[in-house]
C-alpha cells in the first residue's frame, strides 16, 4: 500500500501511498472525522466528549511504523524501501469553526509544547532521522478537512529541503564555527527593511531572499535545533510571535489567508547537526487579495522561482498591520 | 525592477521581478495580445495579419539581456546578481481557440523546430547557461493568457532541478562511462510495465519514481542532449508521440488536460555535460478529474513527494486510451 521510490536523476525518495485517493475529502460539518465523537453520533476519530489538543495516528498514513513490505522490486539504478516513519494529525482544538489564528495565545503555548513533546517522541525512534510539524491551510493548498489541526511526519530519511538545509549548516559550520541562521539573522536585523516583528527571544523576517510574495520565517535569536531546547521564555515568545504572524497575515487580504506553515527543526538521525538552528517557515500562496503565486514551468520544471514582489516591501506592509487584539502588540 | 538574490540555505538564486505584477491577467478574447493584430483593431503583441509559429520577447520579462542594475544591495552570505537572461513568447497558432492538442501533426514538428533554432541562438548567448522550453497550461497551473502559447527562457545560471540534473549526469558518466537516461530507459522497456507509449525513436514512461499520478517522460532512444541534435527522423518520432501523449490526456479525463510540459536539454554553459540526455516531462497537476495534486507540506516545506498511485497503475491506463486520431495510433 506504500513504499519509497528512488529518483536517481534528482537523488531523492518519492513515497508511493495508494491507499491515500480515497482519504476523506471536504466531510460535510456534521460529518467532521476531527470533532469529539457525539453523544449518540457516529464515531469520530477523537471517541471523547472533550479533549485540548488531541495527536493521533493518521488514518491514512504516508508513513508508518513496521510498513508493510514493497509491492513493486527496485532494481540497483531504481531501489524501493518500505515507507517507515509517522504521519500523526494535531488537532488543535475540540470546536470545529476557526482557524489557528482564533485561538487563544494560551493555546498556542500548548500546541508548541505538543510539538515540542511529539518530536522529543519521534525522533527517539531509531528509524526516524527528521520530525516536521506542519500546517496546509485553506482549500487552494490543498486541504481536506477544515476543522483546524495540523500534521507531524517522521521521516526515515532527510527530504530534500531538510537534507540540502542540513548539509549548509552543517559546511557552513565547519568553514566558520558558527551558524548560517545566526549570520542571516545578524544581517536582516542590522538591516531592518525586511523584519515583520520581534520579541526579545525571536524574530519574523520576510528573508532577503523570499520566493514567496509573503513568506516569513520566524527565526529564535538563541542558536537552538529542536522546539524541546527551548526555554519557557522562548516558548511564551514563539507563541506571541506566531499568534501576531497569523494575525497579520489575515489582516493583510482582510480575509483568512491560506498557508503553508513548516516547522524546521534540527534532523534526529544522530549526524553532524550542530549547525542546524531551529526556524517556522510560512508559505503564504497570495500575491494579492485575489491572485495566487503557482508554481508553475519555472519554479517546478527547472527550479528556479520568480517572486513578483520586493521582500522590503511586502515586509513593511506585513510590519504595519497592527494585530487585531491589542494585547499581541509587540513593540 | 529585477534581479537575483541569493538563498544561501538551499543555495540556490531566486528571481525578483516587481514589475509582473500587472501583467495581462486573463483578459477577454476580444483583446487577446497572442492573435494577430486585426485591420483597424487595437494592436497586440504581433503586428501582422497572419503567421504560423511566432516568437517574440516577453514584454514583462523575469529576466534580459542587458538587466539593470540590482535596486538592493546584497552582501557577501546574501549577494545580489542583474537578472540576465532570456525570456521568450512562443505562440503556436494565430489561431485563438484551442490547445496544442488540437494543432495537426505538422505543427507540432515546425514547434518543434522551433524551440530548437531558439535553443541554438539563445544558447550562443555567453550569458546563457540553459535554455528551457516550456508549457503551463490551464489555469490551475496559473496560466494568464488562454491563446495557444507556451515560453523559453534562458537563464544564465542553473536553475536547481537542471543543475541537480546535470550533476547526476556528470557523475553518473564518471563512474560507469555512460548515460542515466539511457540507463533507466533501458530498464524501463526491459520491465514494460510504465511505458506508455513508443515509437522507433522515442518512449513514453510514467517513470518509476513519479512524483505526479499521470506524469509522463518522453525520451529519446539515442543519447542526444539538445534539440538541434535531432534528426529529421527523430523530430517527426517527438512530433508524433508528443502529440500522442496530448491526445492520451485529453482522453485521460475525457477534458483539455492542465499540465506542466518541461523540456530538458543539455546546458549551453561550456560545461562537462556529455552524460545529459535530452527529454520532454509532463505534469499533471490531477489526481481524478475532479481532484489536484497540491504541493503542500510535505513537498513544499520538506521536499517528500507524496504520489497517490502506482506509476504501474496509471502507465496502464495511459496506455490503453486510444488516441482520437486514428493516423497518430502508436503500435
Amino acid at each position: 500500500m506504500s513504499e519509497r521510490r528512488w529518483n536517481p536523476i534528482l537523488g531523492e525518495w518519492v513515497i508511493t501511498a495508494t491507499h491515500r485517493q480515497d482519504r476523506t475529502f471536504l466531510p460535510p460539518r456534521d460529518f467532521c472525522p476531527l470533532c469529539p465523537t457525539k453523544p449518540g453520533g457516529a464515531p469520530t476519530e477523537i471517541a471523547r466528549a472533550g479533549f485540548d489538543i488531541a495527536v493521533f495516528e493518521n488514518r491514512f498514513p504516508s508513513l508508518r511504523r513496521d510498513p508493510p513490505a514493497p509491492a513493486v522490486a527496485g532494481t540497483e539504478l531504481m531501489p524501493v524501501a518500505p515507507a517507515d516513519g509517522a504521519c500523526e494529525v494535531v488537532v488543535y482544538t475540540p470546536v470545529h469553526d476557526g482557524t489557528l489564528t482564533d485561538q487563544p495565545l494560551e493555546r498556542v503555548e500548548r500546541l508548541i509544547a505538543v510539538w515540542a513533546h511529539r518530536t522529543l517522541v519521534l525522533g527517539a525512534r531509531p528509524e526516524v532521522a527528521a520530525v516536521f510539524c506542519f500546517e496546509n491551510k485553506g482549500e487552494v493548498i490543498g486541504v481536506t478537512l477544515h476543522h483546524p489541526h495540523g500534521q507531524i511526519y517522521g521521516y526515515s530519511w532527510l527530504p530534500s529541503v531538510l537534507e540540502r538545509e542540513a548539509d549548509t549548516a552543517r559546511a557552513h559550520n565547519h568553514r566558520t564555527g558558527g551558524c548560517v541562521w545566526c549570520d542571516l539573522l545578524g544581517e536582516e536585523i542590522a538591516d531592518g527593511r525586511r523584519i515583520v516583528a520581534t520579541t526579545e527571544d525571536w524574530v519574523a523576517v520576510v528573508p532577503f531572499f523570499a520566493r514567496w510574495p509573503y513568506e516569513v520565517h520566524l527565526i529564535p535569536r538563541r542558536h537552538v535545533g529542536w522546539l524541546h531546547e527551548l526555554t519557557d521564555a522562548e516558548i511564551a515568545g514563539m507563541a506571541r510571535i506566531l499568534r501576531t504572524q497569523l494575525l497579520k497575515y489575515d489582516a493583510l487580504f482582510d480575509g483568512s489567508l491560506p498557508y503553508i506553515m513548516a516547522v524546521h527543526q534540527r534532523p534526529t538521525d544522530g549526524g553532524d547537526h550542530d549547525g542546524y538552528h531551529l526556524h517556522v517557515e510560512f508559505y503564504p500562496p497570495n500575491r494579492t487579495a485575489t491572485k495566487l503565486k503557482f508554481l508553475a514551468g519555472s519554479e517546478t520544471g527547472a527550479g528556479a522561482f520568480i517572486n513578483d514582489t520586493y521582500a522590503e516591501e511586502t515586509a513593511a506592509r506585513l510590519r504595519e498591520l497592527a494585530p487585531h487584539d491589542p494585547s499581541d502588540v509587540i513593540s
